[in-house]
């Protein structure tokens, strides 16, 4: 730490660090991690910096946005030392440009800021998700951030023009070009999109907006089953013409608990045993009202809805994605319990959720299994909470052990994945490590160490 | 070559070959290549066969799909012999996924047979270009193709799920999933997506469907500039909802050369500098008619357009992109010239078309200079041909790259890329390595070496 004081300019730096503090401790209040000192660079050059230092005095380098991963992807305990660098003091939007559709912006800025500037402007940046108060841009490009709206708009992946990247020895690779087509070399963007930290600190992206939408219709339908749900799916992608931008799938169980959330209220007079959350969006003067009410009909004497409301106002939107939030936020009185972030074919969604729905019944009676997700994209988050009556310990989490088990052994027969958007990190490794083939992890290492050669960047993430 | 007898299969390979075949003269017949021979294997164990034995034996691999690359990536003279590896006979459409809106297909399969197939089905595999009807699957992921939908549906990259691919040193790669989502480790698909062939041989890939458009409004309109070209391009995408498919710029001097073609007339009683192909399409319902007709009230009451005219029929609309076609078309009469393929910011393309057009006027005034392109993509491509008078050889060479020069050095001020859609293959290597920066070229270089230690994947392809 000696030469630290010599080199670094003091005023980027955190030296004690508050054990309490978002640096340390994960959105989830689970994971914690102990740095030798956390960084706030503010520009590029100060990146470069802090990086060349870590190269001198042999520290690894955790990069860090809003830390609001589910993985531990940001939250590390390492050998030797590492630097936190937080990229928060670099929180810019630097231009937007109305008519390519783009904007540059710093690491550090806040999804949801960054949402509000381009609105002011009449675009819009549609990746949303949960955490979108806290989570930054860099962090949503290291993890290839997905949440509500990657059925019409894709991942980050798909949003991303360009980024500008500090590599682990201070090189900086500056790709902010603001081009839809660019077809010269391998695409470097990309190795850098879902890295999580470990081949270089994302410092600066180019993204595409979107025509803000003018009208956005959001219903909340009753369904049979699962299946009924998919063929809904289908139906709904061709009668609204992809103008689909939200299409959630949220069990009984999983309104219920919502429910006991405080002035929540079930918009349907039905109870059922699957509940959509359907949103379509367009701008300009098409007349989506009619379109979707015309849906919503077909749908009705299709026999694929039991029963359906469309908001009428956005209050009542609301109301109903305060339901499809609520199934989340009402978690957290449940002590340690199983989150997971599958996907799967869309057309295996259905018969996996019943196939899990089952096994878990039979292998984890005592628990409450709750069924939600993004099934537009194949994607569910199966949450297995055990008895309120069962401690914090061994046992406990022998029983979540046993639920993942369950649940990922269904996931791999339809040929699904265990991580459909939160990443690795490092809770995820040895699942992920266990399923991957031989021929995948070498192509991994090879990379790896092409970029890393001295392993410095987020090491234990993603991979050994 | 006295190995290969004893180990190859001799079914597959082709020894002498017709100079003047496909697998040797390329689409534009200006390259040629000289393989030690064709190989044409029937599975991906004859690949990784032949991959094999070409380790052994010194000999490069050039992979090559339906040959209709423009910058001769499968069009190779290298020294110390190569194999041409063809994908033809690996053409089956493996499976198709209606309700998981995907398709599992080999990598020979020409494009428009993929399109037929999925036509059938009620849905639709988006990617479209020129060379369709030779083009194959496996050349469209290798050079990540563009073409005239790239505007709603994305590059090649924007549309595959998954790939299968065999290693330079014959071990296989099977990343086939049809997941949406995966967030699991790098994403290696994407390295091969935009590769050249130049990291291993891509032997099938899964592919995202849509739905098939039920409603498709082709329009030709007039404008006077391509700064209004631009502005309507801003108000189309939010007036119609994101639902453009195509927006094509036609230059008044390319339809001229378009209407030297047989049975094609101007569908518009005027002329003017510019026209502007729009297409707008939706599946469902939604009454595009109204949209559109509306939209075209709104564009000529702003004065955005100077005239229009919407398709009242499919065989309209085929006159229309009769035109736009017959533009490439009526080119090949015209001995040597310059094609380019570059790409701009979209808030550029309309100063970028000015000073190219003024530019030129004054560099190589005796020329025909033809602009268009896909600049809702901000891609254009401009064509330079030198006066019918001016000789094959060094003179018209030496013209060729004035003009070229020209019109990169606008490109590169705006922020452009050389190479839109086309790729960089050996025709733009000396181009694309000049603008490279340091980092780029060790990021590629490093990439490179670790896929493809020994150099044996299309040497001399994308960079040196």
């Amino acid at each position: 730490m000696g030469k630290a004081e010599a080199v670094l300019d003091e005023t980027m730096l955190i030296r004690d660090v508050d054990r309490g503090s978002h640096y340390i401790r994960d959105w989830t209040g689970e994971a914690d991690g102990d740095p030798s000192f956390v960084a706030r660079p503010r520009n590029v050059d100060e990146v470069v910096e802090l990086v060349r230092y870590c190269a001198d005095n042999g520290l690894a380098v955790v990069p860090q946005g809003g830390h609001t991963g589910l993985v531990e992807g940001a939250s590390a305990r390492i050998e030797g030392g590492h630097v936190l660098v937080s990229l928060e003091r670099m929180n810019r939007i630097r231009a937007i440009d109305p008519l390519n559709f783009s904007v540059e912006v710093e690491a550090g800025c806040v999804l949801e800021v960054l949402h509000q500037a381009v609105e002011a402007e009449d675009l819009m940046f549609p990746l949303s998700l949960g955490a979108k108060g806290s989570c930054q841009i860099g962090g949503n490009v290291a993890t290839n951030a997905g949440g509500i709206n990657v059925l019409r708009y894709g991942m980050m992946r798909d949003l991303v023009l360009g980024l500008e990247v500090v590599l682990p020895d201070g090189r900086v690779w500056n790709g902010l070009k603001t081009l839809r087509k660019d077809n010269t070399g391998y695409d470097l963007k990309q190795l850098f999109l879902g890295s999580e930290g470990t081949l270089g600190i994302v410092t600066a992206a180019t993204l595409k907006l979107f025509p803000r939408p003018s009208h956005v219709e959001t219903m909340f339908l009753a369904v049979e089953t699962a299946a009924e749900a998919i063929r809904l799916f289908a139906a709904a992608r061709r009668h609204l013409a992809d103008l689909l931008s939200a299409f959630e799938l949220i069990s009984d169980r999983s309104v219920e608990l919502a429910l006991t959330m405080p002035d929540l209220v079930n918009p349907l007079e039905m109870a059922a045993p699957y509940y959509v959350l359907l949103e379509a969006s367009s701008s300009g003067p098409l007349d989506l009202e009619a379109l979707v009410g015309g849906f919503l009909e077909f749908a009705l004497e299709e026999g694929m809805i039991l029963d359906g409301v469309r908001a009428s106002s956005v209050a009542q939107a609301q109301k109903i994605w305060a339901i499809r939030e609520g199934v989340v936020e009402a978690q957290v009185k449940h002590g340690t319990y199983l989150r997971t972030d599958v996907s799967v074919p869309i057309s295996e969604v259905a018969v996996c959720i019943d196939e899990v729905e089952v096994a878990l019944a039979g292998a984890v009676a005592d628990g409450v299994v709750l069924t939600y997700g993004h099934i537009g994209d194949g994607n569910m988050h199966f949450v297995v909470m055990p008895p309120l009556t069962m401690a914090e310990g061994p046992e406990r989490h022998a029983w979540i052990k046993a639920s993942e088990a369950v649940i990922f052994e269904i996931v791999d027969r339809r040929g699904g994945s265990i991580s459909a958007e939160h990443g690795i990190g490092r809770v995820k490794r040895s699942a992920f490590e266990k399923r991957a083939s031989a021929t995948q992890m070498e192509l991994l290492r090879a990379i790896r160490s092409a970029i890393d050669p001295d392993n410095r960047m987020n090491p234990g993430a993603i991979f050994e």
